[in-house]
């Protein structure tokens, strides 16, 4: 295995006290358990947002901590989800009186540990809600899963619940804009190559040279079908149909679309996704409203992309336009 | 091959159309020849800046066409140099009669180039000066340069450059401000595995399963020395050392610290690396009194990482955090 880390045990770690170090005004990381939490946590009279899971999908979710997106995150070892613990210990640093709202990619893992720390932090006083990001649209139930995977479209959910926190929304009113996005996002993923998982210094499956496989999720969770490598505009088609499909989402809709890397793919190919999907959408009179182009949701160094529709209101723009500062995102402040 | 695009003869021409659907408030794609300008090009008696080179190293220079940063940039096929003609074109189109800076980076094709579309320009009465990039000390002369290469400390550069035109600097002077950069800024990259180049569907070279590279170039150059894997306090050790030698950087100097991925390292990655790197200059006495970490001068989908430090002034610290408003860099406008 050829990576840049220190050792595999404390990668994570290693990782944090480079964020730390990188955005010292921004947030800090705590020890013991670890955490990122926005620096001025907890924000009297404020919805907190926390969110978490499996480390090795950098920048999410430790990448949105701050200004305008999430109060907290809880960074699990790498595929493994957080324990309880460190999820109610987030849940407090980030309490400031108008309650916490837990976002959660439907994992059996996650979903347990959220639910038992959300059951710890109100005996405690503290008000907690919870929703469940499932946006991959690629298979019913998976390896850690019950149910649909939560993969990008969580970033979304991130976004634009944070946004109104920020301007002051109420825990009820947040969790149901939260609950609306989930309800309105689809997301599919294809790899080219598999992750290289480091404590065991192996692909996470196999695929062969001219191989890929549509429909893959971001813990090396099998897809809908391999195939072999066709051109941007067939790998495109092959993700968005099945998104456009299951919501439906139609001519009479403004999206935002989210070209996602999965870790190891350079931005010049995730902007030719992009071009691509954008001929994709016009031609069925699909508005893309809104765009975000990066690696915001990875599966280590997995190369490959995710491709995610968001159905937008206005509502959903003036949250998605309005400021954000954190690590991965920012604009307009 | 596997990668996510239509053809490798259009690549090029599909990642700016995808760039230009993203940005269309920030920067227009022109066509014939094609270049990226800022939207508000030109900017009437600001000092215009352009540069370019090769494409496969997104997001430089195309990411950093904007507010503070460059006005336009030129991106010729991938690995290769723009001909004169769209630099010329370039040159005009941002040339809001402050006159044009060109910032090169120093590969024998560019520099020719530039000067070429420099004359032309000139004889339009068109004022024109160039800063030559030459910051990777790991060789002397190199496949496609006589002299250094020029590597990720051009985004440097680039932004602190752009930040004082923008403040509304003469030619001089932002002229001068760019070639001080150039003085005092150092880098030095390693790979891990190769680029593939779209057009061959090859690898750029080969290295073993357990083999690095130190010392390479943006382009598959060669390096200084090929080595068994190691951890990654070594690694930065040997690319920090000629680093701090080559200057010198002292434990008097505040620095800037620029970890960029080179396009298929995640950034969990970087962030080990950085913070490695952290450690190393700590245990001198050298202070990083700014920060960036990502990937902004890539090469392809080369697996790997250079490290870039820029002796900081105060006037550079302020111009480092002026607002900058681009595809890839921005904060606090």
């Amino acid at each position: 295995m050829k990576k840049l880390l220190r050792d595999p045990r404390t990668l994570v770690r290693d990782g944090l006290d480079g964020l730390a170090a990188t955005h010292p005004g921004l947030l800090r990381v705590e020890a013991g358990p670890e955490l990122v939490v926005r620096a001025d946590a907890p924000v009297r009279g404020k919805v907190g947002l926390v969110s978490g899971g499996g480390s090795g999908h950098e920048p999410l979710h430790t990448g949105f901590v701050g200004f305008g997106m999430l109060d907290a995150a809880v960074p699990g070892p790498v595929f493994t989800s957080p324990t309880p613990d460190p999820i109610l210990e987030a849940t407090r640093s980030v309490s400031g009186g108008a309650g916490v709202l837990h976002i959660v990619k439907n994992y059996t893992g996650d979903v347990l540990n959220f639910e038992v720390a959300a059951d710890l932090a109100r005996a405690e006083g503290i008000d907690v809600e919870t929703v469940l990001v499932d946006d991959d649209v690629a298979v019913q139930d998976s390896t850690h899963t019950a149910g649909r995977r939560g993969v990008a479209g969580t970033v979304l959910v991130e976004k634009i619940a944070g946004a109104a926190a920020e301007r002051g929304d109420d825990l009820e009113t947040v969790a149901a804009i939260a609950r609306g996005i989930v309800a309105d996002v689809r997301s599919m993923g294809v790899a080219l190559a598999a992750p290289v998982v480091p404590h065991s210094g192996l692909p996470s499956f196999d695929l062969a040279d001219d191989e890929i496989e549509i429909g893959i999720g971001i813990h090396g969770e099998p897809g809908r079908e391999r195939i072999p490598w066709e051109p941007v505009d067939g790998i495109v088609a092959r993700l968005l149909q099945p998104i456009v499909d299951d919501l439906p989402f139609t001519s009479l809709d403004d999206v935002l679309l989210l070209v996602n890397g999965m870790g190891g793919t350079p931005l010049l190919e995730l902007s030719v996704v992009l071009d691509a999907a954008n001929q994709w959408l016009s031609d069925r009179s699909i508005h893309v409203a809104r765009t975000l182009v990066g690696s915001y949701a990875t599966s280590l160094d997995m190369q490959g992309c995710s491709i995610t529709l968001l159905r937008l209101t206005d509502e959903r723009k003036a949250l998605w336009d309005a400021p954000v500062e954190t690590a991965a995102l920012r604009w307009g402040r």
